[in-house]
């Protein structure tokens, strides 16, 4: 560390020898390993850019010159030569920085990301907007796989605007890369500077590793009039062996689960599925391993699609599967479902086609904060045509809905959250459309009604408040849509408590208020805790659901509150 | 017509010669100039592919063989041969043939479309589905530009399923191409064989005019084992004078407006705007002259970004130009800035941009169909962080507004009809952030609100009730986001209608209701009129509002109902 502590603005990284860029690389290594050890987050694509992120540092001069990282999990070298060394150990803790660039942390951070493949249309825009200062962007391969990088494309070579445009070159997205882009890049690797885009200047097959080397490049490309590409080669998890010989395992790390999780029972029920059914497929978009389907590559590689990280492709390409008569499962994280949202309404939902969507890391993610929060797709999906949307309260009964929706004949949702499965229930009453469950049920004038991770909360405050004297129902409100009219039925006149880790839009909370208004119903009290609709930094899914009242104790005391 | 009258179903077609063919393309291109200059229509690019459609019809087994059109709205041709000429005549109307594919209408349409760039991807899903028979995509050029299309591309060259991959290069989209692509498109021109993607076989410059010679390629294509290219020239509006002149004009015929369009206003005040802001730039994804930004386009050409059929793009580099510092007014059709759910989300309400969404076509949309009407953008907008939501009444609302929102720091989207201006108001109160504006106001009992265009049929609504002795007040609830809880409080107690051209979810109708349960009054009345959450096909947009209970006499019956 006897470098870095020297640095406290990159302007200091300008004196060094080359020598001593290097033993400043050797430093960061060392922090960000420790640190993302310790806190979770992307070890090994950071590992892998940190000798371009000095020789960045010391060439361009930023904040005037911009960095726009594409993404962005790949900047943590970057936020600690730019004054955040300090801070660097509350990385994705509550109130600490954030694991993404954030223009509220730094001018140095040049756009608020998290999902892939908008660097260079951010680009494009800033370069139309005449800035004064270079702009570069650094893009991971595996980000060239989804349709907007290549929009952006189309833009930028034909813009005569000067983008400096790295292509960081680690040969991998979160998993293994996929399709032409990665066929391109295979013979670039093999021909050099044979290959270019149309006249575009390429530097290729720059070793990101060799500090001098890319400063010269860089010093090139700072000096050029014109767009120029600049293909690195780096090695993800460098300077780490373990990540080096594993860097998948070491895209992100986090803390073990110690008990199951929705994802394995996903990944498991899906081989137990498509073992009977052979019409089932399973579609990810470059994240196979995230979403639990490692597995089921392994025995069927044949009907696990991974179209690489391009979610609007992953939707339409599942319609034209189901147009074939098979049974695609489209495993996207709720974040980036956002992606295709016009896919799911034009290509899926106007189509009234059987696709199953199993929608991973809805609710509150933690760590990666408010580019991932899974929030929005109740209120989405709540809105188009044909769509059913379902929430499983345990592993059993998300087995249950996958078991279900494979002869379901219409679009269907089937949200659960990232964690382990908190409560598994004794009772599991078979899946009828439509229909919600009793959980616990005595003919209280007071009923808990949920769904999701959200109705174990519900159930130990339902204990609790039991434990007070006071008698409540608890139900199992699974199919967010259709709405359970019946049920709702049987429980006019009662006081209905809504609780549900999603934003109002469309929520049960929402919906009610309209049917009981519809009726003019003015005895049947309704209540409801929702996600407030606004960001939410990093912190833990608990921190997160205690702030907007979802946890145990602070759903009791809503309850009594209205007693 | 002494041909295509013989023609019942296409295997009719299969028995003629070269020669029959040719009359049988005059007399298809003679019905549909006749119908769709008369219901309204997409002309040029029909006619473009007319020679195209009967050699495809000719070569291949439909509906065994699946033919795909991107977009859809060149089907046309394949629609009367393969058993609609009878009903071709009801093009466009209520009750009568969608004038995009509808699988609903025949099992020679594949699957219902109407957005761009999804023909490939659908393509790829059947491929790897193993439909048994060929599989045809028949792609403008225009559509190439999509990100979609690039990443099926992607999927589809190292797929290893057949795919007859067709490009109907008729170089435009709805206006002039743009980019890289079209750069790409020009050398294949010029150079004709000598291009081709990775080793995937390409037929180039095919003329898509000779049907002697399409028919031999598009055998040669029937027999091949493997996935191949055929890059076909097309002339958009082919025989058809006027239309090969101006096929811009051409490319969707409809009725002239009588009186200013929302449009209109749009496109002069651009300009205004402009005249006086050198920091306005307005974007566009091929939609220059049907957002009404032509004039601004010839005034400020540098101001004026169109990146082609590539809405996500536009978004995102919206972005980085207000990260530049610049003020962009983004102008897309409520049903494709779906497509760009995730930029506007991720890329400008995350970071807080002020990008203005001028979003033309909101609400029902008429003769386009389902796939066009634009219900969800209140919906999927209204629960992202720190969008604010605005519907003007008229054009000098729409004028105020926009001169408003070029000094508002942070996202807002403008919401107006495809349609005539149907009333021009005296009173235009100074915009106020988040409030409403009274239109009608005696401190009646019973309140009517609404926006856009949906306030002129409540106003009219509140004058026949007036006649009959009905007392009514009368409020334009313009910020439909942030809600005006200041006017709320004055109007509690009373009976509160909402008429809105939207869905249900978000409306302000919703949010009243929350409003009210959470302050547990029970004096306040609700009542709301919203688009229920289902499909609407093609009707004029009078004829849909009339359905859903949004013209004035409906709502005159409503308010009644509820006295």
């Amino acid at each position: 560390m006897q470098i870095l502590d020297k640095i406290k603005l990159p302007e200091d990284i300008k004196k060094l020898s080359v020598e001593e860029l290097e033993f400043l690389a050797d430093d960061l290594r060392n922090v960000i390993t420790k640190c993302t050890l310790a806190n979770g987050g992307h070890l090994a694509s950071n590992l892998g850019v940190v000798d371009l992120t000095c020789a960045l540092n010391y060439v361009f001069d930023f904040p005037k010159d911009k960095l726009i990282f594409d993404v962005g999990h790949q900047c943590y070298a970057h936020k600690i030569l730019t004054g955040r060394l300090n801070e660097f150990n509350t990385l994705r803790q509550k109130d600490g920085l954030n694991g993404f660039p954030k223009r509220e942390e730094s001018e140095y951070d040049t756009v608020n990301s998290g999902h892939a493949s908008t660097a260079l249309s951010i680009a494009c825009g800033m370069a139309r907007g005449n800035i004064d200062g270079n702009i570069i962007c650094l893009i991971g391969d595996g980000a060239m796989t989804g349709g907007l990088f290549f929009e952006a494309l189309n833009d930028a070579l034909t813009l005569n605007k000067k983008i400096i445009f790295i292509i960081n070159d680690n040969n991998m997205s979160i998993s293994d890369n996929v399709g032409f882009i990665n066929e391109y890049l295979k013979i670039v690797r093999k021909y050099g500077n044979e290959f270019s885009f149309l006249d575009i200047e390429m530097l290729n097959n720059i070793d990101g590793h060799n500090i001098s080397d890319l400063m010269g490049k860089l010093k090139y490309a700072k000096n050029s009039q014109k767009t120029l590409v600049l293909h690195v080669v780096t090695k993800k998890g460098k300077g780490f062996e373990e990540a080096e010989l594993n860097p998948s395992k070491y895209h992100s790390v986090g803390k073990e689960n110690a008990k199951p999780t929705y994802c394995q029972v996903f990944g498991e029920t899906m081989i137990d599925l498509a073992d009977k059914n052979d019409k089932i497929y399973a579609v990810t978009a470059a994240m196979t391993d995230g979403t639990g389907l490692s597995g089921f590559a392994q025995k069927y590689p044949q009907r696990l699609v991974d179209v690489g990280i391009a979610e609007g492709h992953a939707v339409t390409m599942s319609a034209g599967l189901a147009l074939a008569g098979k049974k695609p499962f489209v495993a996207i994280y709720s974040t980036f479902l956002q992606r295709a949202y016009d896919n799911v309404l034009h290509d899926v939902c106007l189509n009234k086609l059987p696709v199953v969507f199993c929608i991973d890391r809805a609710g509150f993610v933690g760590g990666d904060g408010e580019t991932h929060q899974g929030l929005y797709d109740v209120a989405y999906l709540g809105a188009t045509p044909n769509m059913t949307i379902f929430a499983p309260k345990d592993g059993e009964e998300l087995k249950n809905i996958l078991t279900w929706a494979q002869n379901f004949d219409a679009p269907i949702a089937i949200r659960y959250p990232k964690n382990e499965i908190s409560k598994d229930y004794n009772l599991h009453t078979a899946i009828k459309y439509g229909k919600w469950e009793k959980i616990e049920y005595s003919d209280s004038h007071t009923v808990l009604i949920s769904n999701g991770e959200t109705l174990s909360a519900v159930c130990e405050s339902a204990q609790i408040l039991k434990s007070q004297g006071i008698s409540v129902d608890v139900i199992n409100a699974r199919f967010i849509r259709p709405y359970d009219e019946e049920m709702l039925e049987s429980l006019r006149g009662k006081k209905l408590f809504f609780f549900e880790e999603y934003v109002m839009q469309n929520s049960l909370y929402s919906q009610t208020l309209e049917k009981i208004n519809k009726e003019q119903d003015k005895t049947t009290q309704i209540y409801g805790v929702n996600i407030p609709n606004k960001t939410y930094a990093v912190a833990t899914r608990k921190e997160l659901l205690r702030e907007v009242g979802l946890d145990s104790q602070s759903i009791v005391e809503f309850v009594k509150s209205k007693l």
